[in-house]
């Protein structure tokens, strides 16, 4: 192969792929990028076996050929190269050869042939989403992702079709995150997904250059997302998602609104005095004044009220501060609901009855 | 004691004392700032036994007292509390209550008569110093310091006066850094100190605050830096500094002269090649063209060339590609003198004969 390509477009396709690598790889082939010289275009293509992502970009093609060569090292002679430069690539007798002005580099590479291919096999059920969609799902679940690798049928987000809506959910047991989108065209008859978290965060970056929509192709074991040069591909999570539906509460009767900004800042300021141990938040509710605390046996004691509507009965309750804070830093709207029973029952947090997304959170024993 | 003071004040003088206490400590009373409430001030002291800092901040005092408490603590609720916020402070019954608007913390103290206070002891020797020339002194000079603890004596910044003039140095034992300046007012019969790593570092910090002049006073085995508001204080390094001057070459007579800045930018792209352990860069010296290039068993090849004033014999030599991006990120100018001997011999790097600094680097087998 031989090509020439502009080091900026060459940079953007390696970044693309290059964040799959793994740093340590005992296959040495899964540390190379696969490079194909097709007329006018490289491909580019990295895997760590679950995960595939293939890329192009635009290049004048001289010979073509494919070859594959270290990705990290690629991609960091790629960016230490001036702006503007010209890159070119050529193969030939086991190396690479990159030169740019009065730079030059060889690199070892392994034959195309030895490079793996997730074989994706059917996928059948095939739809499109808003990237925005797409992003918001994410956005809004992927902080509640278990990274307890003996639950790894926790690692990653959960879609499912339910009551004719496209469900995502992510939980740790502690927490559950939820997003129900409208059912996208073409996706009657999916099956169940888990999406690996790994999957769910090169998706993610990837999301941030794209408008428009995102194509999704999968079968019961594998998912493709098709981001317009940039296609993903990946293996699911073989394993059974709990039936969340049944820790989320439909009958607290005990309801606290609030403004979720200066309810967030209540809370930061208090955990100030939590350890790294016990994060546990107490809130004390009573007739519309609500009583952040925190009491530490070394640090000592904080205690913050803020406004709140609540007319129930007065009881406490306690919560993990890092969970509260992560939920509440997705709440966009300047009110929240939060739906109580007692203080040991799964809680229910949302912006209102409309909001596509809600949380459960379980409490602590403070 | 009891006082009240704006947020933003209160913060920026934790700020200033906290970062000089350790995040464990074995001694309980190490993680307390000392607070001193005086007359229209709250006097801030914080200490690791080896350096000290003393900071006052104006505050309305209505009960004058002292107390300790702890600085990591009380510096992450000053940072959380809103913008704006005036901040009660109250000591009582082995408490300090801290208020501010709804929120409110109480926060276990030591008693103040506990806290250790480094004893200057007389400080002979009085000078001043531009805040700008201090500036230099460190940011040339610094990178250069020795991390290994055995080489105490390596471990900070070598002060003392030679031919007239006031000279710092630091070396690793592969590279040293000489920073010269005017020899200041008052400095004479100073004693030779080394000036510790982390009072470097936090005076580096505080030296962004200041304009005008730093007020310097040492003894043999003290300094003192009166930065306005700020006073450092530190024991100084209680070993002696080898003679660094015998390892400045005086008579390479070598002479390669090149941008600082192309050259800079060689070495790190063609360094991409190089792994961890074998940082070596080398340049072949050929009549004003000299080849920078790196090989790796396990990467493969670089080389570039850069262009340069060289007219003596060709030869090669290899550095230290890390050691050599230091320096040449400490020369400002477009112009750097490399002085060579041989592949063997300290290499001197500066920017000219008038340059403050100069720089030593011991070459690398290649």
């Amino acid at each position: 192969m031989k090509a020439t390509i502009e080091r900026a477009t060459l940079l953007k396709g390696l970044s693309h792929v290059q964040s799959v690598v793994e740093r340590r790889n005992t296959i040495p082939i899964l540390s190379n990028v696969l490079i194909e010289a097709v007329e006018g275009s490289l491909r580019l293509m990295a895997t760590d076996l679950d995960l595939q992502i293939n890329d192009s970009v635009p290049a004048a093609v001289d010979q073509q050929g494919s070859i594959t060569v270290s990705a990290h090292t690629l991609f960091d002679i790629a960016r230490k190269l001036p702006e503007g430069a010209q890159v070119s690539l050529s193969a030939a007798d086991g190396r690479m050869a990159i030169v740019a002005g009065r730079a030059r580099f060889s690199l070892g590479t392994l034959p195309r042939d030895d490079f793996p291919v997730i074989a994706e096999g059917e996928l059948p059920t095939s739809f499109e989403l808003p990237a925005e969609t797409l992003k918001q799902i994410i956005d809004k679940t992927r902080f509640a992702i278990s990274t307890e690798e003996t639950r790894y049928y926790l690692n990653g987000i959960f879609l499912h079709l339910s009551d004719d809506v496209l469900k995502a959910a992510a939980t740790d047991g502690h927490r559950l995150a939820r997003v129900t989108v409208a059912k996208p065209e073409g996706s009657d008859g999916m099956p169940d997904v888990i999406v690996p978290r790994k999957c769910i965060a090169e998706l993610r970056k990837l999301l941030d250059e794209v408008d428009g929509s995102v194509g999704v192709s999968l079968s019961s074991t594998k998912i493709r997302f098709d981001l317009g040069s940039a296609i993903l591909t990946s293996k699911l999570i073989d394993g059974t998602f709990p039936d969340y539906s049944r820790v989320i509460p439909t009958a607290n009767d005990k309801i606290l609104k609030l403004d979720p900004k200066s309810f967030m800042e209540g809370v930061d300021r208090v955990s100030t005095i939590a350890t790294e141990k016990t994060r546990a938040v107490k809130m004390g509710l009573d007739r519309d004044r609500i009583t952040l605390s925190v009491t530490s046996p070394e640090n000592g004691t904080a205690a913050e009220e803020v406004p709140g509507d609540y007319t129930s009965a007065p009881f406490e309750i306690g919560f993990n501060s890092r969970y509260l804070l992560d939920i509440l830093g997705q709440i966009d709207s300047d009110l929240v609901e939060v739906h109580l029973a007692d203080a040991a029952a799964p809680t229910l947090i949302r912006e209102n009855d409309k909001s596509p997304a809600l949380y459960v959170l379980m409490p602590m024993r403070v």
